[in-house]
């Protein structure tokens, strides 16, 4: 098991007290107060920071799509990292208009693309682990422990590439079919049943979606009972084990994770399950239109920044979110206090 | 009644025609294709703007605080100008950050301050009604018809003097008592009674919280019945009527305004009451913690953009929210289609 750097109590004790004395009422600034406090503790620094960040991209294709969970074909996956790579998709445009560095990696994608227009902004790879293969989760593992371990290891190395100064970061993800993954892991880490978890994805109804929660089900029951770690490799894709491996090792540099919607989520809960500790640098974004979101963010305590009825992954809602971070740790930071600003406390007995 | 330019409702179509082409599930943007097509139909142009913004903070006393309403004592009205024009405050922190430039406007403070330390990047003025004075909204009229007209022309002046290619306007306010105020004029246009929508301001509660619904149950059985005009005369501070100029003559301009939380909502629903043409261009920036803000927007069919349990005013929601807004139109703007990226679309019979 990783050990993570610990949360720094006092730290975080004396953020809670500076806010008290900011010049606002106590309490005033709402989500944007808790942000700064467990920074605070996490980063272990008096002046919390919510920049520089980074976005990271994971993409991988799933053979559990022959099944038909998905109302996109498994073409979509390989198109949408050549649109990330030329700056058309949603998290291109982000990253550009928030001016942060937009890693973009493929760890499975089974069909062809073209990056050789790439726009200069982005970085793109093709992991080893691209190559190796995966499983049909309804019937077999996704991964073997070799590609699992190598998935981890492609997550582990973006992450080491990243600028050093980097405080945040962002984990995004593409897949046609991942949204069955995540609702397969989410079903054996909360032992529930997949009616409970199953949503819409990119857009399904009626006989397809009664069909991705039999999927769902098959899956989930070849992983119910097994340790956390077990399930993402039984039920996981690679772009999840990317997002694992890739968060373990920004958590023990200091650097926060800024949770995307249902899929991030469900991967970080599973290594929140292998490590309580990893709780403390998880920041949640928002809360995805995506109908098992709910149950996850619950079960992570998690009370996302944004609700927006978003659902489209690929860290999108995560970079919304990103502004939000930085103005509550630039507000704990520059923002007078009573004493320094001459301005009158409240009066006693009103509250 | 003024009259504002009208709803684009063609390019409001293009708009949307154009979300639902855009490189992602229609709909998977969620609030932020909602914006973008808005500010289309607003702006009445094909690629919608954010930005630039910029902010304008109107603030004055309440002779109704003699009555024991705030948790703070009313000279914080006066210390909050000298620190928003010094740059301590949580909007100053927020504009500097964001980059936008704010306008600090006394439009009625009671107390002295001392602006000789002023920030540069803050325009500080005394507005001519600063020095009328105001009544006690327990017992007599709130505004002069002649207080009132300077009050509104004071609002317009500001807006008169942003920089040309302003799109976006930040309005919010400081004055302690003000959610009295506000609160005694949502009472008035809802036609509800004050245990309905008080709420506790900077932080009262108890006996004070009683006494601040008395207060509010006394002022708007003054103005009920009366149009919404003479509602926001009898019962209004003059910032809110400040409010009601800078948003009139910056719609007319076709610059959106970014509505912040309660006292801000409560004149831009005055506003609306006056004319309903108004409500094509407010953006709604966040769900207050106040009390009464869910009855405000509920009535004005408003769904912001953040529900961060912040009550703060100061227009600190809506700079928070500002971001979110910029982004929506980038990404309107600059996202590919599936066409020009050449990304297959969904299966047919999938949904």
């Amino acid at each position: 098991m990783r050990s993570f750097p610990k949360f720094d109590l006092a730290t975080a004790q004396r953020a809670q007290a500076r806010q008290a004395v900011l010049t606002k009422p106590a309490g005033s600034l709402g989500q944007l107060e808790q942000i700064a406090i467990q920074l605070a503790g996490f980063q272990g620094s008096d002046t919390p920071a919510g920049g520089p960040a980074a976005a990271i991209l994971f993409a991988a294709d799933h053979p559990v799509t022959a099944h038909g969970v998905s109302a996109y074909p498994a073409e979509v996956t390989a198109a949408m990292v050549q649109n990330f790579v030329t700056g058309g998709a949603a998290a291109s445009v982000l990253c550009r208009k928030l001016d942060i560095p937009l890693r973009v990696v493929d760890v499975g994608v089974a069909h062809p693309y073209d990056v050789s227009r790439a726009n200069g902004e982005v970085t793109f790879r093709r992991a080893d682990v691209a190559s190796l293969g995966a499983g049909d989760i309804r019937t077999e593992d996704a991964m073997t422990q070799e590609v699992f371990e190598s998935a981890l290891a492609a997550g582990a190395r973006e992450v080491d590439e990243l600028p050093g100064d980097t405080r945040v970061l962002v984990l995004g993800e593409m897949g046609i079919g991942n949204t069955t993954v995540a609702a397969a892991i989410a079903c054996a880490l909360l032992r529930c049943d997949a009616s409970d978890i199953v949503g819409a994805g990119t857009g399904i109804a009626g006989a397809t979606l009664r069909n991705k929660i039999a999927v769902v089900r098959d899956a989930s029951a070849r992983a119910n009972g097994h340790a956390p770690r077990e399930i993402v490799r039984i039920t996981g894709g690679r772009e999840i084990a990317a997002l694992i491996g890739a968060a373990e090792r920004a958590l023990e540099r200091r650097i926060a994770v800024l949770v995307d919607g249902f899929i991030v989520t469900s991967a970080m809960l599973a290594l929140v399950r292998m490590n309580e500790d990893a709780r403390h640098g998880l920041l949640f974004a928002h809360r995805s239109h995506e109908r098992g979101h709910a149950r996850l963010l619950h079960a992570l305590d998690a009370h996302p920044l944004l609700d927006l009825s978003m659902r489209l992954g690929e860290g999108s809602g995560a970079l919304a979110a990103l502004p939000l971070v930085d103005l509550a740790c630039t507000l704990h930071n520059e923002m007078a206090t009573f004493a320094n600003a001459d301005v009158p406390g409240p009066v006693r007995g009103a509250g």
